[in-house]
C-alpha cells in the first residue's frame, strides 16, 4: 500500500490572492513533489497574532497527525524574533514565528529554533520568511525529517496572554475574543467551564437568550449558544452579532448558571 | 495502474478564510488520506440557497463523475431540516442539507437521509453539520461507500421554485437570477429557449444589444449574450451590468426573436 | 518510484468564489485525474493584464519546472486575440491569451497558437476560454504533450511596455508598478539596478528611509527596502504605503546611490 501523501497546511494574513501563499506552495511542491497543501486561512486580520492563534486552535486538531501546520502572522519578520518549530504534546507539528501564534499548543510541547542550514538552504529575504524559512522547514518535517534536527531547543517560546473564564459561585465571567465570518462572536467561555445550564447570559451589558442552535432565534434577537468549537458564542439568527454588540476583544460576557 | 484519487468538492457560504472549510478538509483527509479536495466557492451570498444551487448547476457537471459534491448553504442547521445525499440521474453524488440546494439535479435522482451511525460516527454539533455530518458522509461515498447505506430513502426532497423561460409567439420572457463576480447578470432564459435569433432584448425595461462576446460592446453599452453556462446574460463590456440595472432577482427580461 | 503528480497553476481575475476557477479545475481533473492544481491568484484587479504579468513573474519561478501555468486576464476573450502556449527559455510552460500577460517570460522563449483540435476538443464558448481552451491545453501539456503539437508557432507574441529602471550618474530612476495586499508598493527598480547603497529615496516626491526590513520603521514612516521579489518596495510598518502615496502606476521613484 502506498503511504498517504504528506499534508502541509497554511494559515497567514497575506490574502489568498496576493501571490504570497502561491510562492510558499511552489517552494513546498519543489521540495516535496506529492504534498497535499491545504489553505486554513489567508484572511487572518493583518498582524492579529491572537486571531491567528484562535483559528489555528479550532482547525489544526481536525487534521491527521501527519499534517505540518505553517502559520505566518508575523509583524516582526526580519527582526530578532525567532523562527520556530513546535511539536505539541499530541505530536502535531507547527512551523512559524515565535511570537505567540502557537500559544494554544505550547503546554507539554517541545520547541526548536528553525534555522539549520541543512533545512533552510536557500537565501533568506528580510521580509518573507514564510517562503524562505517556514515553507522549507515544513516540507522537511512533512517529508519525514525530525524536529530535533531543525535547530537547538527553545526553552522559552513566547506565549500570549490567553483569555479564559472565571467562575464565582453561580457566575461564569469571560470575554469576547473573536468575530467569525458570519459576525458570530466567540467568547473565552467553554462548555466545560459552565457545569450547569446557563440561565442568563449578558454580553457587553446586553441580554442574550441561551439556545442550542441558530434556528431557534427570532429575527434580530441576541442569542448565546455553544458553537462548533466548544466555545460560548454570541449570535443573531441570519444577522450579525459582532455589529450589534460593537465587537471589541476583551469586552465582558457573564453567564449565570442555574 | 493506480486508480485516480477520489475527489470531493466544497461549496459553502462560510467564507474561504473563515477556517470552517479548513475544518471540513481536515475531516475529509482524516477519513480519506489521498483525497483531492476542490473549492467550488465559499463566497455564496450568505444563506442564499438559490444562488448556491445556480453555482452548483454550473460547476458540478464539469467534474469527473467520481467526484462527490458537498454543498452547505444552510440557514436551518440544527433544526428539523434533513441532512441528505443525492445520486442524480447521471450518477453524480451530492451531500448537504435538504433545503432545495440540489434542485437542478433532483429530477430522476435518488435521495437518502444522511444519518447512518456507521457513516456519521463522531459527535454532531448543533451548528456545523458541514464538518460533523456532510464531510464524513462525502468521504465515505468518495471512498467507495454506497449511497443506499447512508440512510433510508427520502421520497420528497425539498425543491426550490425554479426560474424558467416562457414563450409566447415571438417573445420569450424570463427573469434575472444571479449576478456573477464581474457584475454580469444571469437570466432564466437559456439558448435552447430562444429557437431563433434574438432581435430585441429588454432587461428591467432597458434595451440590451445582442452580441456574441463582451468585446463587441461599446463602453457603457448594455449587452445581451449567451454566456458560458448556456444562459442569456446581461453584461457591460469592462463594466458592471448588475449595478447598472439595479439587479434584483426576479426582475423581467424579454427577448423578441426574429 | 511513482513519478510526481503533474502540476497546473491558475492565475485569473475571476474571483476565487465565482465558480469559474472551479469549472476550470473540473475540466483539468477530467483530463488529468491525478493533477495537483494550485491557485496562484484569482484576485488580479479586473482586466489589469500588467498586474497579472507582475504576479506571474513573482510566482511561476518558485514552482517545479514540470508545472504548467494557466493565466487568464482576458478583456479580449472571443475577439481575434490569439490563444497561446509559451515555453520560456528555462522550459517553463504557460497557457493563456496572447495579450502581454506573459511578457516577463517571452525573451528567448517559443510561442504557439493553442488551437489544435486534438487538444481543444470540446465546444468553445465565446466568453470562457479559460475553461474551454486554456484548461484542456494545460492538461494536455502537463500530461506530457509537446508544445509544438498544440498549434503553429507564433512569431510575434504581444509584449507589454515594461517598466524598468534608468541610471544617470549616481541616480536611479524608476516607477511605481503595483501595490500588494498589504499596501506595499512595488517599483520598477531592482536590487541589481542599484549597484551601491541607497543614500536617499524619493517616491512621488516624498522621502522614504532605506531599511532592510519592515520592523525597522517608526509608525507612519515611509520606508524603502528590497522586497522578497528583488524589487525596491515602498512600505509603511503596519501601515499602507499605497494609500499614503496615493498609488498611481507609473509615478516616479528616484534613488540616489552613495
Amino acid at each position: 500500500m502506498t503511504p498517504p501523501p504528506p499534508i502541509v497546511t497554511l494559515l497567514t494574513d497575506f490574502g489568498a490572492g496576493s501571490g504570497y501563499p502561491a510562492q510558499m506552495k511552489g517552494v513546498i511542491l519543489s521540495a516535496l513533489p506529492g504534498a497535499t497543501i491545504v489553505d486554513v486561512s489567508h484572511e487572518v486580520p493583518r498582524h492579529d497574532v491572537l486571531a491567528g492563534a484562535l483559528l489555528l486552535e479550532a482547525c489544526a486538531p481536525r487534521f491527521p497527525s501527519r499534517a505540518v501546520h505553517i502559520a505566518v502572522v508575523d509583524p516582526g519578520v526580519g527582526t530578532t524574533r525567532r523562527p520556530m518549530c513546535l511539536v505539541d504534546r499530541d505530536g502535531r507539528r507547527f512551523v512559524g514565528p515565535d511570537n505567540g501564534l502557537f500559544t494554544p499548543f505550547l503546554v507539554g510541547g517541545r520547541s526548536y529554533l528553525a534555522a539549520d542550514p541543512k533545512v533552510v538552504r536557500g537565501p533568506v529575504s528580510a521580509t518573507f520568511h514564510g517562503r524562505d524559512v517556514f515553507a522549507p522547514v515544513a516540507a522537511w518535517l512533512a517529508g519525514g525529517g525530525a524536529a530535533e534536527e531543525v535547530g537547538p531547543a527553545i526553552a522559552d517560546p513566547v506565549a500570549l496572554a490567553w483569555h479564559v473564564a472565571e467562575r464565582r459561585g453561580s457566575e461564569v465571567r469571560g470575554q469576547l475574543v473573536m468575530a467569525d465570518s458570519f459576525g458570530n462572536v466567540l467568547t473565552s467561555i467553554r462548555d466545560r467551564d459552565l457545569r450547569g445550564a446557563p440561565a442568563e447570559v449578558t454580553a457587553v451589558g446586553q441580554p442574550a437568550r441561551f439556545v442550542s442552535t441558530y434556528g431557534e432565534g427570532r429575527p434580530g434577537e441576541l442569542l448565546a449558544l455553544i458553537g462548533s468549537s466548544g466555545r460560548l458564542e454570541i449570535a443573531v439568527r441570519e444577522g450579525n452579532a459582532a455589529q450589534l454588540l460593537g465587537f471589541r476583544r476583551g469586552a465582558a460576557v457573564v453567564v449565570r448558571v442555574s
